[in-house]
């Protein structure tokens, strides 16, 4: 009798898994189908799990006998949580397995922004300092203030790292929450505020950061965003780095990933990375452990958890 | 009558006095001279003051009435101090006006290297991650064991940001002391445990860090340098970074200030400043009055602040 079906969605959680679940699984890999389609009339019956980052409704119809659709990470922003609500399917995600992780990323860029590491080596390497050029001082931490959007785990332990260095810190979320730092009632209002707006909120909150708040900033101010690209309007992000409007960027998030090398060949005063926050290798087994556990709860009748309900 | 002298050397303490004094002091710039023999010759009676980075027992033999020498900053290891005793001359530093700031660009240069900032930056530019590669997964932050060379005030500022992102932290430094850290026999023992040694000692340890330290932090650590240049081997270091018997190193200290960019030019691995670690313009604030408030004291009879003694 074949082995029930794992269904893999993209290749990403494959490098996740590392090769486990084989052995009790057969693995099916959208992204290798010359034809997806032909691959779901064939497979699709087979499969009772899916590892997935992007799961929608057409896709949820082609497999009937679906029970299981584990997240690999902490967002969920691509997976139609209603219709498989409404077929009986399961969600899960990794928790959270790497909020630690992220806030850690969060405050390297941060510091990096603040303390202009990339403009300090171009002073050492292309010669400005032996030159007996002096760059313009820095702004002390102990005299930032730090705007966090969104107080979940994410923004909580971003605060805690940033709290020992000194400077202001408050927040800004839709909803209210009690909390050790205070809560501005407006987002324009932190941006107003802060020296340094950091964008920790969930990833579902598209275009929230729009073109008022990136000139709420302002020209001495930066921004750091470890959420999703499309939480910041990037077209009038980038319009406002190139005109001086913004002070600085730190993005490790992009409305397109990859993204092309194009986009910001241009733009001055940023600092990118290519979604990486969450990416230690300490948390890329925490998230292996959690899929592994819960993708054969569905074999097993243990029990789901970080169970994602609609 | 003409007001006492105050001599200045080099023309940084000028820029770090911002023009202040000069009502109450004949400014001599000895950086300015086209003969520094013949202006001491000729003004070196007058002086009274100094601020001073660097002051010898030759230059002080030639300001018989010299009664006191500001260092504008915490490092003093370019001022004789037994010489100025010997003449009767007090010394005075700044005090702790700016560890807090030294501690901030170590944890930023801490966290961009094992962030490897650079490198994630480089990939998003060259289109690395647009062909779909993926970088090696870091390893986390609460994964890390951070070796602190010094306990002092910086030292501690270090070690009190880095405690929330979880690692592990232990100290080592000539004399053992209370502390909320442990403490390791001695500095190889330090240098083999870490995974980052960072390194906050008094700038007149030199050649403290040796060829052997750095092979003991070896190919997957770091090294973090906030103290000074002559504090580590910096030949035996760039060899080892050449060779890979060393991950990485993130230095805002040399040997030769300031550096040669071809210095550094084929070193890999390497997150480089221009010794501004302690440099933020509230920093700067501090250093300006607590100068100021120590040169005046000279004419005023006011108590001295932060006196060094040999």
């Amino acid at each position: 009798m074949a082995k029930p079906g794992l269904l893999l969605v993209p290749e990403s959680s494959e490098r996740m898994l590392g090769g486990a679940l084989s052995d009790r699984f057969e693995v099916i890999r959208l992204w290798e189908a010359a034809d997806p389609d032909e691959l779901l009339a064939a497979r699709g019956p087979d499969v009772v799990a899916s590892l997935a980052l992007r799961l929608d409704a057409s896709l949820l119809e082609r497999l009937p006998n679906l029970r299981l659709v584990v997240v690999p990470g902490a967002g969920y922003e691509h997976v139609d949580l209603a219709a498989a609500r409404a077929r009986g399917v399961r969600v899960a995600n990794a928790g959270d397995a790497h909020s630690a992780d992220v806030a850690d990323h969060a405050v390297a860029l941060v510091l990096a922004s603040i303390h202009r590491l990339p403009a300090m080596q171009a002073w050492v390497q292309d010669g400005r300092w032996q030159a007996g050029l002096h760059p313009e001082p820095r702004h002390a931490m102990s005299a930032q203030r730090f705007g966090l959007v969104g107080l979940g785990n994410i923004g909580t332990a971003i605060a805690e790292r940033l709290a020992p260095f000194g400077g202001k810190i408050a927040w800004w979320a839709p909803r209210d929450k009690p909390a050790r730092w205070p809560r501005r009632k407006r987002l324009t209002d932190l941006a107003e505020w802060c020296t340094t707006l950091i964008v920790a909120v969930r990833g579902d909150a598209e275009g929230l950061v729009d073109a008022g708040t990136i000139d709420a900033v302002g020209p001495h101010g930066r921004i750091v965003n470890v959420s999703r690209g499309r939480v910041i309007d990037e077209d009038a992000l980038v319009a406002a780095l190139k005109d001086g409007r913004l002070g600085q960027a730190a993005l490790d998030v992009f409305v397109e990933e990859p993204v092309s090398p194009d986009r910001w060949r241009d733009v001055p005063n940023v600092i990118l990375t290519p979604h990486v926050a969450g990416v230690s290798c300490e948390a890329m087994q925490r998230l292996r452990h959690a899929a592994i556990r819960n993708l054969t709860s569905v074999l097993d009748g243990t029990p789901l958890v970080n169970e994602l309900t609609a």
